[in-house]
């Protein structure tokens, strides 16, 4: 990567996605000299996030942003809808063709999956969802928490963004540069428990992660993607074969 | 706190907050049971965030929030603008009157500090402006990363925003949920280099984190900041003594 040339980074936005698989990548990255972000989606303006409540914003739609540097995908409640949008898929592939790096923070894995993009590769996502990256052909790695395979980089769940951002960091602008990032957002992490990891929880709190887990769908969304999204997709993976 | 009764909290948004500040606590305090969030600013709309380009929305007016249980007020380069603001100051003494929990993430703990709310009470903001806390009539901690005081609690810089919402979790809402929640966003961290704290990095990485918070204020605002803002704080402070 030139210094002096800007670096192009797209982070995919739709609704229901999980705002800090977008904001803990993009508090490191921005932070990169001559990094240009643009936000992208299908529309551009608000979408409410994962949870509801939260908005982001996309500034570009998916035609702005066509040979980005670095793409970056996050996951989200709503992670089978995109992975069914020939849209949302055709742009991924059209862009992953480019990328220096294209990468994922938690189901976003499932999303690149769902374009062809992980057939082959190791790869992580957030361990609800682990198996379904098996189905894509993908070799899932549960107890890293970034799997680099050449050009593609995947995270575990939601904050797993930050320490992939970091690495990302690091290989685009240098370690010095990429740990004055990490002093200037302090991340210095002291999470007040250790249940983290699935292999650090005890049983209660995985079973009530599991609870929260399948309760983060709304409702009349987890009535619909079975029938509609998830059946397209698994469609999909058969015709790839 | 009731667990039949709705969990009121508000986060504080303005423009050039930093995003991870927010987000960090939201997606840790939106998942405990009975959380209803605001996002509350002095417009409802769309805010630019620090370093440009990533959009919150504002969801409801200050005047619509005015007695959650938890107010979390977050950092970001224009915090001098939002510690002179009346506006702000009064909606926060206000809600501090009522509130169970007060919190604050990085320098939002400068904005806490310039309403009177700090005055005698051991405190954190990010290590850049931790002398601003002693100006302010606090008990500076820089080597706590979540420093509670009663009902006050204050994180270190942007990423300790997880840790201490989590924190708050587990005394809202018990230790069980509040692991199923470090769970469900994997919270286990790993980053890649070991530069989280001033105690930690080298002397050049240090001095790098130092220019980058200088270049953090977009120009500008730097000459507007210390005419203007800081005066009128130095002011205030002068005042309520």
């Amino acid at each position: 990567m030139n210094r002096g040339t800007p670096l192009q980074i797209a982070i995919l936005l739709y609704p229901g996605v999980t705002a800090l698989d977008v904001v803990g990548p993009w508090e490191v990255l921005s932070r990169v000299p001559g990094a240009e972000v643009r936000f992208v989606g299908k529309e551009v303006g608000p979408v409410d996030t994962e949870g509801g409540g939260l908005l982001l914003g996309v500034t570009h739609e998916l035609a702005e942003a066509t040979a980005p540097d670095l793409v970056v995908v996050p996951g989200g409640s709503t992670t089978p809808g995109q992975m069914v949008d020939d849209e949302i898929l055709n742009w991924l592939r059209q862009v992953h063709a480019t990328t220096s790096w294209t990468a994922s923070v938690c189901t976003g894995a499932l999303i690149l999956g769902a374009a062809g993009i992980l057939k082959g590769q190791p790869a992580t996502t957030h361990w609800y969802k682990m198996g379904v990256l098996r189905i894509m052909g993908a070799k899932p790695r549960p107890d890293e928490r970034v799997v680099r395979s050449g050009k593609i980089v995947t995270a575990a769940g939601v904050s797993a963004g930050i320490d992939l951002a970091l690495w990302l960091a690091g290989e685009i602008a240098g370690r010095e540069r990429a740990e004055a990032i990490q002093l200037v957002i302090e991340y210095d992490p002291h999470p007040p428990f250790g249940a983290g990891h699935m292999t650090k929880a005890t049983k209660e709190v995985r079973d009530l992660a599991r609870t929260m887990m399948d309760e983060t769908v709304p409702a009349d969304q987890r009535r619909l993607v079975p029938k509609i999204a998830w059946r397209r997709f698994i469609d999909l993976i058969r015709t790839a074969r």
